[in-house]
């Protein structure tokens, strides 16, 4: 039964939520338990729905990505892109880029042409940059630890976010998952017509470069797994390469039982700050049953935003 | 012409390496080019051939992964690794696990089976737990940015590294691509039998908790695109889910014209600093001609050892 253990556990290693059998007890460790259990113990207040008018529905024949905007974080991106999406622009487009360790890229393949999809009424073709927003009055959850790429982190609506207080600024974190808005050379050229999504180690030097609209709550999986693009900067080179875009809908605007039974983990809730504790230290002691040790043998005594993704679990 | 612009640059805004047509001169400036034109201009002397001993060929129907190994950072499991590949023991056995922002693993999966594979002769079963090696006299070229999660970080031999000067300790940071050795709740438990690669946001809060033992070259994209498997952990639910590994080989042991030509650059030369210092300083002025000059806007002034990949080339 040995090999069983080397395989599973090995695995197991993985999750930081799987509890094992064996106590690891350390000095000087908290009081915590692992982020399973405190999920599953989590007050329902601790949860939130996701705001129909802020939620978008990628429809894509592997399935469903669910997109969360953050009007916060990028109000007059947020509303463009919900316009464009409420005026159907992206239905019947597609992927049209997928690079490794970097992002997958969606939009009309024809842009350039005069095949080229026109926008919608209500969108339009030219924001001002929105690379950043004040800090003053964000309702941040700060995180203690250190992080490389930025003076403060933290979150905010359950968003990765970083600031530099002194320029007093904040921005939607470059994290796995966060979506962005592709832009061309000029600082202001990106509209929302084409967006991209993280897929690789997080790519922070992008921040205050690009902006970012929001996160993929679910499905990622789906963007994440598809044949890397073989032309330059991962480009699809033929077009039936590409994944096509069925529709992305607004929450809000399909029938309430079609839209995601999902509920995200508020940021500000000590649920959260539970887990986030659980992440930097993980070596669990064993209950009085002998349950709930962890495969942890040293505590990291940290996270960060990238790493501490924000859990959603299904409605209960 | 406006949308072309639009949907390509906003893609090259991927490539650190793209040089776009319009300067965006900054104070501070330091007079550095781009990667690309540095990695074009670099003497052969900075790259290096693959040594065919630490050099793994592991053959899927999809296409060769080339796994480079640290004798100097993991010389047990290195070695326990090779005599494995030796005995053929990968031959046959397949990719078990795919899970989202995680880890790709690859073994026997009848390991705990009564078809289990047996080790070959050469390679041990248990091994002592190889998780750091001592600093000391350790080659490291060291980075200036900060890293959240260790006091000191750098290169050795191309490889990206973590280390803790009080503890005198040093080990392979988990990156993207860094290749780690399964283990099971013992942390003895790892042999090198089933292997697993980082596909997603660096796993940094595995370090000192299991062992590297070297990273993916080449082919990459072939381990972080496969299907996410549905069972727990990522595990595939049916054999037929299963990527099989047709063998796994040392580049010594095939003839020299079936090795990968392949270079690696060597960390401790001018090239990989100035590479880095590319990543640090993006904002780069056009050339006399005009051209040269950087989609960014901003310069994040930093990078880490998880966001500078080492470059490969083709042998010239």
């Amino acid at each position: 039964m040995k090999k069983l253990t080397l395989i599973l556990c090995a695995v197991l290693a993985a999750s930081p939520a799987f509890a094992a059998t064996k106590a690891k007890p350390e000095a000087k460790l908290p009081a915590v338990k692992n982020s399973a259990d405190i999920l599953k113990n989590s007050p329902a207040g601790d949860w939130r729905n996701l705001d129909p008018q802020n939620t978008l529905l990628m429809n894509l024949p592997q399935g469903q990505v669910v997109i969360e905007l953050s009007p916060r974080l990028a109000p007059r991106m947020s509303a463009n892109v919900r316009a464009l999406v409420q005026g159907g622009y992206y239905d019947g487009l597609a992927i049209i880029r997928v690079q490794e360790n970097y992002v997958t890229q969606w939009g009309d393949p024809e842009e350039d042409d005069a095949k080229a999809k026109p926008l919608p009424a209500g969108a339009k073709a030219k924001l001002d940059a929105e690379y950043s927003v004040a800090l003053k009055g964000l309702p941040l959850n700060k995180l203690p630890d250190v992080d490389g790429w930025a003076p403060l982190t933290g979150f905010v609506d359950g968003f990765p976010v970083a600031a530099d207080p002194k320029a007093g600024k904040a921005w939607l974190a470059h994290c796995y998952a966060t979506v962005g808005v592709a832009r061309g050379n000029e600082p202001d050229s990106g509209s929302g017509s084409s967006l991209y999504v993280a897929i690789g180690q997080s790519p922070r030097s992008l921040e205050l470069n690009i902006g970012a609209v929001g996160r993929v709550v679910k499905g990622m999986e789906l963007l994440s797994s598809l044949p890397r693009g073989t032309g330059v900067l991962g480009f699809y080179e033929k077009a039936e390469q590409r994944t096509p875009i069925q529709s992305v809908k607004l929450a809000a605007d399909v029938p309430e039982d079609q839209r995601p039974k999902l509920q995200v983990l508020r940021t500000d809730s000590k649920t959260w700050a539970d887990v986030l504790d659980a992440r930097r230290y993980r070596v669990v002691e064993a209950g009085p049953d002998g349950k709930g040790a962890s495969w942890y043998v040293h505590n990291p005594g940290r996270t960060d935003i990238c790493s501490g993704t924000v859990p959603t679990r299904p409605m209960p």
